[in-house]
């Protein structure tokens, strides 16, 4: 038997009856003779309210000073559980990121984890403990407290897996896995039951929100299994993120991005190094560029298009238009309000008829698609966000049929 | 300028406009050029949040993971004030008890300061911040996390203003200083100026709840003054508590302390060690005994009084009862619900006429004296408990008057 990590988030950690429920998934883990390492969030809206409290006193908070703040969280929920656990009747302990200790960079409220110190944890597991870490936090070499940021308990967890060197990583949510598309949106969406890494980071970049792309980064780098699945249905198999991908459709899913603007430099002269020099200068500036297309026009000029958020258009737009010396196009056009929309697959680019299933299906919508990029495992188009969803639905529906 | 240890309680740090009081006089000493460290309790009711929390998943709380759980609270306070401080334009920083460390003994939930590492808080103070520390709490020497109690903030304060070698440590409160007397009971109290470690130490174990033994013992171990001052009240010159006594009241304060019963062993053997052998019997038992008088009789027997907790009585009795051997007395008599009166003052006994002005003014209300007891500082007398507000008026206005 091996040791297994499980994560819980904040909605699965809200309430005493809530804990309960989570205590069940622990103690079967553990009673099948698995040591058992647990990684808690924050109970329900604990974060906001303190990150909210702070706001009060500040609107330039110290972030040093937030992060101590904030990290307290976590460490009542592992407490919690932990005293849930011993009362049930089991051995259990929790452990803050201080106490393992977890060392992260200094960026404070968005640390990377650099090194866990596994000691104290192993031995624990060998005294038969179960061990409860209070998720999303840190210390940096100086003993400054740090918090990960945006999916923060889940990169603890699957760190934690893949320094343990754990069989699987289950991150219980409140969902029961990875779905092919946004079940706000579509209707017929179809539950995941294996998928790549890659795809998985595709798919979340994408904006399904189940894992954060940090957690699967590590997950692929040490080629730990992570497994989503629910903390409150029963018989719940979730998805299975790990390397291999023998899931049956091509396609494993399929994204929708909103709130983004297209900008196409005209006669943009074609020498070494231009589009470079142009990438650069907005790099420089902290935008942060996503599609980039590039279609040659004549020879001493070409036309280059990519998108940024709605939200950095203008800035952008200042920007090129002020270091002419450098972009030097004949003109730049933009636009904003597109949505992109993506399929995602293994392979999708070296199997016949996938690109055209999709561009068939927005077709048959008359919907217009204004940039197309692919990648080896994915393929992307730009519509008008006013149609978005009916593209969304359309594509869901030429790949999955009904139901 | 030297180095000052302010500490703010739990009603003094309750929101942010307290909080904003508080940071009012952490300002003013930095200003005055003096190096700052603050010691914070939780804000308002939270520790008690937090404890019935604790209860709800377990009557049988774990300690360890309850001192895990209740010591963010304190955590959040000093984040809070820190950046507080920090907008309000002054270099300020958190520091919980493991980021000192504060080493304290492994008692979960009482725990004793065992060291107090002042490295960083005196290379922090060199940079001139002002250093906001957590009270409570600390870690034991394999980095458990450990609270120190009751008083435990006030402990943290003035442990640290004594091996700061601090020039003072000012514990702020919601009231103006140590009183003579329960304002509660006694109209006319009077605000005592300064008071000696002593004098304190007996004040505070007689039920004054200002300030808790164990600061003021360290207080007078190092000899570091602490000040009893109103948060709230801007001219508050509050209480010193230091070595010197120049009071110019003999009696400093007068103290009162309920629910006492009284045991008379009547014809106790006189052999020595006979009256250890009977305590020992009852500290091996955990009771806990305040006064004790003996009386001699004849040459071959004794009568020895003493006094327990009302609660204490039944078992107390029982043990009595069951080791006759050990005991031996003729006679077992007991007498519940009295209470204690104290006055108290450097040199008390060796005042002419203290004593018999007590006991003059109980005479004069008819009040009865069921023993009397002295030190070298203070007078005990054992009254009915149903007599005691009105002895400790009587007394009050004897050695104070009228307003």
């Amino acid at each position: 038997m091996g040791i297994v990590v499980q994560k819980f988030g904040g909605s699965s950690v809200a309430d005493l009856e809530k804990l309960e429920q989570v205590s069940n998934h622990i103690i079967y883990e553990y009673n099948k003779g698995n040591k058992v390492v647990v990684v808690v969030s924050a109970q329900g809206k604990t974060t906001n309210k303190l990150i909210s409290e702070a706001e009060e006193i500040s609107s330039d908070t110290n972030l040093r000073e937030l992060d101590s703040l904030i990290s307290v969280g976590e460490q009542i929920t592992a407490s919690k559980l932990s005293m849930l656990l011993n009362k049930l009747g089991y051995k259990a302990i929790s452990l803050t990121g201080w106490q393992i200790p977890i060392i992260t960079t200094n960026e404070h409220g968005n640390a990377k984890i650099k090194n866990i110190n596994s000691d104290k944890i192993l031995s624990l597991l060998d005294e038969n403990y179960i061990v409860i870490v209070a998720g999303f936090q840190g210390i940096d070499e100086t003993g400054e407290i740090t918090t990960l940021g945006r999916g923060g308990s889940d990169t603890t967890a699957v760190a934690l897996a893949s320094v343990l060197d754990s069989e699987k990583c289950e991150i219980y949510t409140d969902v029961d896995g990875v779905y092919s598309s946004d079940p706000r949106i579509v209707k017929d969406v179809r539950k995941i039951n294996e998928i790549s890494y890659d795809e998985m980071l595709e798919l979340s970049s994408m904006g399904a929100k189940v894992l954060h792309n940090r957690c699967v980064e590590i997950g692929k780098k040490y080629n730990t299994p992570i497994i989503v699945k629910s903390t409150f249905e029963e018989q719940s198999q979730g998805t299975r993120v790990d390397s291999s991908s023998i899931e049956s459709h091509i396609i494993s899913g399929i994204a929708k991005d909103d709130n983004i603007a297209r900008i196409t430099l005209i006669g943009l002269e074609n020498v070494l190094g231009k589009t470079y020099q142009v990438f650069k200068l907005l790099s420089d500036n902290n935008i942060n560029v996503d599609i980039i297309v590039q279609s040659f026009g004549e020879t001493v000029s070409k036309d280059v298009s990519f998108t940024v958020k709605n939200s950095d258009l203008d800035k952008t737009m200042k920007i090129l238009k002020e270091n002419c010396e450098i972009v030097n196009a004949k003109e730049i056009l933009s636009n904003k309000d597109f949505s992109k929309i993506s399929i995602i697959g293994v392979g999708i680019t070296n199997t016949p008829g996938v690109a055209s299933k999709m561009f068939g299906a927005l077709y048959d919508n008359k919907i217009n698609m204004h940039i197309i990029s692919t990648s080896e495992i994915k393929i992307s188009v730009l519509v008008n966000s006013d149609e978005a969803d009916l593209a969304l639905n359309a594509i869901h529906k030429a790949f999955f049929g009904d139901k």
